[in-house]
């Protein structure tokens, strides 16, 4: 005999599920991580958050305190955004080499708002885009969103493979390219000047347009800056960038440097997202920006972030097992670790964390196979002896295992 | 002889396009209109900002001031947002007979983003969903990016259409009924506790969710409060509210109550949205609705914009042609106005900028054929004599035309 469901007029009907892109995207793996480190003994080289001590509190305070005598920082606002905030990041562009003007800039809810805009003018679902080999994990969830076929683009060494570049594009016919082309996340790798030049022309020769995503390019402890990607190909390249590594993330004050021919679909989708960013913020970012303090600051957060980098390096070789690799960037916040064959960086996680020592496995931020040896060190969170502690524990966790 | 373009291998590739959604997407006439209206000689009913004479400047930054004593406000947070905002914000659902726990809520950057990220989580491209018709216009705009198919569901005088609701339900099997049933953009209309309770026993028959949308709920200046359509239907209504019109728009700050099925769909759609919502003003926020400051607050801004309700309503019979028809909201900051036969409200408004007064044509706001004699008049942004100043020059500028 057969069970059968009869449905009842009386009954309510089943609920519409979720959409289908919604379906495609996960949690990230790394928050999930990041629960565990947590227990305050643990020293934690996970994380990606800007060190919370070399904020400047007094300053950005006495920012807000100022635009809060103004009542039409409590209105609704255009979702341009703040007129003087555009110009002093236009100005920033402007004398860095890249001819900018506010015209050319929405300022977003922090930079990973502005990955979601393009993403909502650019593509539709299974649409292709390439993205780096090993990925911003964040990016990675915000393309599955919208439904894209994610194609990385691996690395020959520390160098992004321009060969594969060129058959992936070619192959692939992708909507944009995606890249954060200084100090990447997670791998801290920034593509030289001939690498740009040669990204860009092959944007040109392929049409596909380039999104990068700046948000360390200001953190250099050392080397000479790179040029703008956006430099090099104009009208093919959409620049994000933002204030959380600069200033702070709590105010949420990204932009896009947009081309022409999108600047109209970008502002809509701005609009439709969230009318605008927080008038509060931006005015207080302006104010901040102009008051002059925000340069000594930042000089403070890259002298500190540059001596961290600096005490990581120096203990990474009496701290991983014989035959590991790493590259020593000239900036941002990470080191990235590739243990010597036989290894996985993942296996080996729960012995560090019975150490009381965290660092993130690789895997996650590969879009296809993964390299399970390699593993992400951020240095910004302690200072020197923490973190030559902290390296001192990892390596005692290597023990005689793989 | 054909004139052929030959594409060269030196020749850039065309650009791609923008995405079919974003192509969908257009600004909201009502944003271009407002620019006409800018003059500063324009009494304009056209708005629908908050009176910004009425923002309790001093309490909100004093509250700011407070909390930016603290290092952690700088800093990333959780995409659910700000603890005990969450639970301010559960209090007062709990209070007003829906009950509701913080881990039900997930802070959004205004109600317009909650509408993105339901949008998101719930709609593929060519999804149906219903709408009350007219409707609030920006919610539109983030439907048509998502590629919805959007159903108007008429009213009956000052009614829903209950019939035209159960038939369109069973005709297109809708996503969701989107609704913003208190005090309604564009029309001031509110849907009565039978209406309301006819509505989700609808939603359970036929199997849609429904999105209640509530930022005008506690600007009420007369009547009884109303049962939110959460507590009628709790598993089939995800409710959107906001502070934007009872502390200020500025901080952007809205809420998603969501429903269990949905929560983790939703937070990881914020997540991917802007990682979360500004962490000082939602420590702002927090702090000023635990200070005791937002009731008093709020209650000097219901009773302003009651007697500028009232104002308008006693001064419309002598603006308005003859056998022009509106309603009596009983709060919020509309009413909606019915031309006589024969009239049309877009062809009037030159007119009447040519006598310094603006209001906005109701036709924008409708999905399908618009009623051509409709219009929308704020009545929130001016005090009692310059609306009946304004109110006198409409009514010289309908003149004999029409």
């Amino acid at each position: 005999m057969t069970s059968v469901s009869v449905r009842s007029d009386e009954l309510a009907r089943a609920l519409p599920g979720r959409s289908q892109r919604a379906g495609a995207a996960k949690t990230s793996p790394v928050r999930d991580l990041l629960a565990l480190t947590e227990r305050p003994e643990v020293i934690s080289f996970a994380g990606g958050l800007p060190a919370p001590e070399l904020f400047d509190l007094d300053g950005i305070r006495s920012s807000y305190d100022e635009v809060l005598r103004t009542r039409s920082v409590l209105q609704y606002s255009t979702s341009e955004g703040n007129r003087a905030l555009r110009e002093e990041v236009a100005r920033r562009y402007s004398a860095d080499g890249l001819p900018t003007s506010a015209a050319d800039l929405i300022i977003t809810t922090g930079s990973q708002q502005g990955l979601g805009l393009l993403a909502t003018c650019l593509l539709d679902p299974g649409d292709t885009i390439l993205v780096e080999e090993p990925c911003y994990l964040a990016a990675l969830q915000t393309f599955a969103l919208a439904g894209a076929r994610v194609i990385g683009v691996p690395y020959a060494g520390e160098e992004l493979d321009l060969e594969a570049l060129e058959r992936l594009a070619a192959e692939h016919a992708p909507k944009f390219f995606y890249t954060v082309p200084t100090f990447q996340n997670p791998t801290g790798r920034s593509h030289g000047v001939d690498a740009r030049a040669r990204i860009a022309a092959s944007a040109r020769r392929h049409g596909f347009r380039i999104i990068e995503d700046e948000p360390y390019r200001q953190l250099r402890y050392s080397g000479e800056p790179l040029p703008s990607l956006a430099s090099f190909a104009p009208e093919h390249v959409l620049s994000l960038g933002s204030f959380s590594k600069v200033i702070a993330p709590g105010l949420r004050i990204g932009w896009i440097r947009t081309t022409k021919d999108l600047h109209p679909t970008v502002l809509i989708a701005k609009q439709a997202a969230d009318l605008h960013t927080s008038t509060i913020d931006q005015a207080a970012a302006a104010h901040y920006l102009l008051s002059g303090r925000g340069e000594p600051a930042l000089e403070v957060i890259r002298r500190a972030y540059g001596e961290r980098r600096d005490a990581m390096l120096a203990a990474l070789p009496a701290a991983m097992p014989s035959g590991t690799t790493w590259n020593s960037p000239d900036g941002g916040m990470f080191v990235w670790v590739r243990l010597p064959e036989g290894r996985n960086a993942a296996a080996a996680l729960p012995d560090a964390l019975a150490r009381d020592v965290a660092f993130v496995p690789g895997a996650p931020f590969f879009a296809g196979p993964a390299d399970e040896r390699t593993l992400r060190l951020s240095f910004t969170t302690y200072e020197p002896d923490t973190i030559r502690t902290g390296l001192s524990r990892l390596g005692a966790a290597w023990g005689g295992a793989g």
